[in-house]
């Protein structure tokens, strides 16, 4: 999408023709800096240090360093390290796997100085693929939006809310669930976006923020407890967050405090979907809340934040008591029945086993084809 | 209640017999300042500042500043002057309002020399009477916390998750949504609050975990986004909040995010318990949702935070990119259906219309006796 009126992606070939370039993410959203990778060590180390973020572009990222990696050595023993290496940084990653195999696959069985060329056009595929699969989503989305934009006064916007950052920054480009955002903001539709700043890591304001406004959504940012009351006033047209794992029954796994807005959005009859590329559907899971495990993180996330100070200078600040104890969980589960739909790259769907189903009948893995 | 084993209020005369001291809660957690007050400005400040904070703190501090005013000028224009400048400090506080027409009562028909000490007097019995409104919240509530402590594995701690800060620093002791807790673990009864940090002014984070800290009350500093999970999961027993503004049906006007919890704990079976001075019952208001107008407050209060530096020093810092438009409302209304009851100084009620029309069926004004 656009920064400033110029077209980016999150990650993109220098223009040397060979080397990769990064949007430093953790530098947002007080510096947008721009990383040039021409290492395997430096494609670890954009992973590990969440430079890059987000399952889908952790696999591109995975898939362009293992590229890099082929240029460093392309024997089995080099494939081995760059897999090992890539694999470490962010071991329950499910997209950086899913990538590394897919190199591991397509370069095993040919020759070493065939390697790099041909690691190089596989993570062009999956680059691409990401692409279109979040362009399609956007596609079945932006249907939903011209429906409620018809219903309304012309020009009165649309009013989105979203939680975390399910954006273009997330994946190569337009996102899961801001991909029908942008392409009803291009296509003359009036948007209007809540910004959910998501605690603790604030990706919303980070993030979300960031990238709506330097594509030139019009949007506001509100803390995590405001959703409800927005919806009970009707200033909520549309409820789009994204997932990182749907369960074979349409329970939705996804950013801490997801399921509170879902329960809003029922209590205010406001539609809640949820975006996602039918690659992240967990076939083999059938209750979210009690079969996936929910990571905890370090409670510096909730008691410590980031910022800029007046200088210009960004730093750490504590904002609670010293020596607080903290409880950190990082996702949460939105049972299916309070889910209005899923939309995927395939269409939008109901959030039932039975829906599902019929849907992807040919699909039993979490695997893409 | 107890700051490292010595007992506290929020307010309180010095051991000069005369002049006023107060925690500055401005600089809570990270530092623990007492200013001592002797003049009408320096009480003035210490409301318009937000030294002082909490509705019945404020009444409070609006009696002392009184007091202290008619030190300076005991004429009646000196009484009116202290009236308008206490007054002007936060308009829209009940309790602000309330303590300064019992002053004004009290020592419009005395002799001016007879007013330091009448006034003095009058503060007096307006702490006195919070501390006892407290109380018996406190011993109210103590019951349903028994209850719970009851039916558990001894020694397993009953989960109480709050949000913002209902709590003694809001008051002049006990606090309203703390004053059980306070009580139950005095009682020796094992307990773990949940303490939300309450975007975006923090309090949960500042003063809540502070407070309960300092008590020795065992807690867990939480992101807003985390209580539907732990209602989820099972690990919260029971809510206790606060209100601001309570309507005769039972609708309860809180602190923005209090609504979400409610429709969790209702989604989880967990009790949702509301506690307050029943003199914040407005019986002029029937529907909390349409008629209670919600405060919009600086944007800058979501984009900036301030914490504390790992020199020591307290800052503030940005957090969201520069100019981002921010919404920001104060408080939210949780419909009378969500709570399982309202705890007062009377005993614990139903949140209906029915229920508080017999529990206070010869009060029908905001203002108590």
């Amino acid at each position: 999408m656009n920064v400033d009126g110029v077209a980016y992606r999150s990650i993109w070939v220098n223009a040397d023709g060979w080397s990769i370039d990064i949007i430093d993410q953790t530098r947002l959203p007080h510096v947008f800096a721009i990383n040039n990778l021409t290492t395997l060590a430096q494609a670890c180390a954009a992973i590990r240090d969440m430079q890059v973020r987000g399952a889908p572009l952790i696999g591109a990222m995975a898939a362009y360093g293992f590229y890099l990696g082929m240029r460093e050595d392309p024997s089995t023993a080099g494939m081995q390290l760059a897999y090992q290496r890539l694999y470490e940084t962010r071991p329950t990653a499910i997209n950086l796997r899913w990538a590394l195999e897919r190199l591991n696959s397509a370069l095993r069985e040919i020759e070493p100085n065939e390697r790099t060329a041909r690691a190089f056009a596989e993570a062009e595929k999956i680059v691409a693929l990401d692409i279109e699969i979040n362009r399609a989503i956007g596609t079945h989305g932006l249907e939903l939006i011209r429906e409620i934009a018809a219903s309304k006064v012309p020009g009165e916007a649309v009013n989105i809310l979203t939680h975390c950052n399910a954006g273009w920054l997330a994946t190569v480009d337009w996102g899961t669930a801001t991909a029908p955002i942008y392409l009803a903001h291009d296509a003359g539709i009036a948007v209007h976006v809540w910004v959910d700043e998501t605690r603790p890591r604030n990706q919303g304001a980070s993030l979300t923020a960031w990238e709506l406004g330097h594509h030139g959504v019009p949007h506001s940012l509100i803390v995590d407890n405001l959703g409800g009351h927005l919806m009970q006033h009707g200033m909520v047209d549309l409820c789009l967050v994204g997932s990182d794992r749907t369960t074979r029954n349409g329970d939705v796994c996804n950013k801490i405090g997801t399921y509170l807005k879902a329960l809003a959005a029922k209590d205010n009859k406001v539609p809640f979907y949820v975006c996602l590329p039918s690659t992240t559907i967990d076939w083999n899971c059938s209750d979210g809340i009690r079969e996936i495990p929910i990571e905890q993180r370090d409670g510096r996330e909730v008691s410590e934040i980031s910022g800029k100070l007046a200088s210009g200078k960004v730093t750490t600040v504590s904002i609670a008591p010293d020596a607080t104890a903290v409880a950190n969980y990082a996702f949460d589960v939105t049972p299916a029945r309070l889910v209005s739909g899923l939309i995927t790259e395939r269409g939008i769907f109901g959030a039932s086993e039975k829906s599902l189903a019929q849907a992807f009948a040919k699909q039993n893995s979490r695997q893409p084809e």
